[in-house]
């Protein structure tokens, strides 16, 4: 499994899906198929230790950056061990319960370095990353979500729902999401990676938290909308309760489409036994948008909806290497 | 400055004496004067993010340890910045206020690692540290002290005061102190260095507090008493509001010999400054001790009680060469 030249690839999201999606891409840079990996990561979440973090110190999150560094960790007993500190979270009944010391140790690098970028890059050479990890944006940001269904007295009523968590778990229909400020400041680093790329993956992972709000960055968005590289937008295998209840594929794609218009996607992932409408149907649809469908097996086949990584990192290489 | 042989030396102290004899002795190891160094630092603090730590998760207080890393840290880039890192202490009003990095790093890595030692050392290797740093016991302990003139009726009774920072403020005499428990666990480690050590460095730092605790270990304090290396007793350049008011350098030395009178000192080291009484008299004293005294001029000079770590790495290696 090699190809002509070894390409670059760009990956966006946060949380588990782009956990999953980089500990796939890793793989590839290790059977030398890609030999340029960054990953840009979702800074809007205001929940849990990262929450905390930034109400305490109004600094990004750091908890989706520190889960991104972890997964591109070096494949030997330091970058594994490191890893696994960084991810440690504390438990107990006390005030540090909850707290991930990697998010700690970030939130610290960043007030002694006073530079986002430089700081991740510390993180990663302590983890002997294979490859870098970028914040999409250099201030902290919400997201706000146009939701349906929340008025008891008007079921078509648009209420406005604020902040990652309560958007992600909203009980109505996210109509359209937002960035509280519309234009935070961009990661220069991000947007030429983007436009420098050969590929592009976007997705997995929650949809409206994690995915689309990359493109609602005015700066990152033109670069998305501008780039030469080729975009693969993967599917999630399942609906997500709350903010995709009830969502199949073609919810998912109509979603992307309706928030980014002029994204070119040149291929759409789907896992062939998750799509849960017929093949040629999804395929018709997906080449409405202009992309390609391909169908492969990257589910992990557990009962949860997660990807599994060896499969995933199968299914990108078959798609770079026929490019 | 070369001698014929490089010699392996034992620290023992804690907080900012040890720090300050560590950063001296460092510089010995780049000079191939010092082949293998060790500290061994207290475990009895119970202040600070130390303290919460302690109070929250029932483990060893970080932060003497943490210190005496820092201080150890590679001369490169490398080093220094995670040195700092690590020494960053939080500030804001918030949760985290007052804590340091370090100390939460290294609680994560006790907690995932199981070990205390193989967690220090895996910190040493992120500092590049010139050294080790060891516990002077593997359990958590408290200092307790006989203290005379707190009872307002009685100005002769002694009253048991509690707790590092306790007894480190105490506004009454320290008469004695004692470890609760008395026989905490040894950190195997450490005795073994004592025993196979050239040259042990006691102190300088906060006597009752930081420097005779480790006398009160029991198997530490065997190793103390029965190693074959030349033990050099470091005076402290002043007295410490609090825990040794009043103290010229024979009180010093009189409440080590009270804690520890099987202790053989081989040299007493003392700046030339601070004596604070003549020189031959001091020198009389310690002989009755049956040591020596080397007089050097080893303060900082700034009007603060702290040691140059450069003047203190000289007297350090003479003291050294001349065996």
């Amino acid at each position: 499994m090699t190809s002509e030249r070894a390409q670059s690839v760009v990956a966006l999201g946060g949380g588990h899906g782009l956990h999953a999606s980089l500990t796939a891409l890793r793989r590839l840079v290790d059977d030398l198929v890609v030999d340029d990996l960054t990953a840009i990561v979702t800074v809007a979440d205001n929940g849990g230790s990262s929450g905390r973090l930034r109400g305490e110190f109004g600094v990004l999150p750091p908890g989706d950056l520190r889960m991104a560094l972890a997964a591109l960790c070096g494949d030997d007993d330091w970058g594994r061990t490191w890893s696994d500190v960084l991810q440690h979270r504390f438990a107990g009944d006390g005030e540090m319960r909850g707290h991930v010391v990697g998010n700690l140790l970030i939130v610290s690098l960043w007030e002694q370095l006073g530079d986002h970028v430089q700081a991740l890059e510390w993180v990663g050479r302590l983890l002997g990353a294979t490859g870098r990890v970028l914040p999409m944006a250099l201030s902290p940001l919400d997201i706000t979500a146009d939701v349906r269904g929340l008025d008891p007295d008007d079921p078509e009523a648009l209420t406005s729902v604020r902040g990652q968590v309560e958007v992600a778990t909203t009980s109505g229909v996210i109509q359209a999401i937002h960035l509280d400020p519309p234009e935070p400041v961009p990661c220069p680093q991000a947007v030429t990676a983007v436009r420098e790329a050969d590929w592009v993956v976007l997705g997995p992972g929650s949809w409206f938290t994690s995915v689309i709000p990359h493109l609602m960055v005015p700066e990152l968005r033109a670069a998305l909308v501008q780039t030469d590289a080729r975009v693969i937008l993967v599917l999630n295998l399942d609906e997500q309760a709350g903010e995709t209840q009830g969502f199949g594929p073609e919810d998912h794609l109509a979603a992307l489409a309706e928030h980014a218009p002029d994204l070119k996607v040149h291929t759409v992932l789907a896992d062939r036994g998750s799509i849960g409408v017929e093949a040629d149907e999804l395929a018709g649809l997906v080449a409405a948008y202009g992309a390609e469908l391909v169908l492969d097996d990257v589910a992990l086949g557990d009962g949860t909806p997660r990807h599994d990584p060896v499969r995933l990192a199968e299914a990108y290489a078959r798609i770079l290497q026929r490019g």
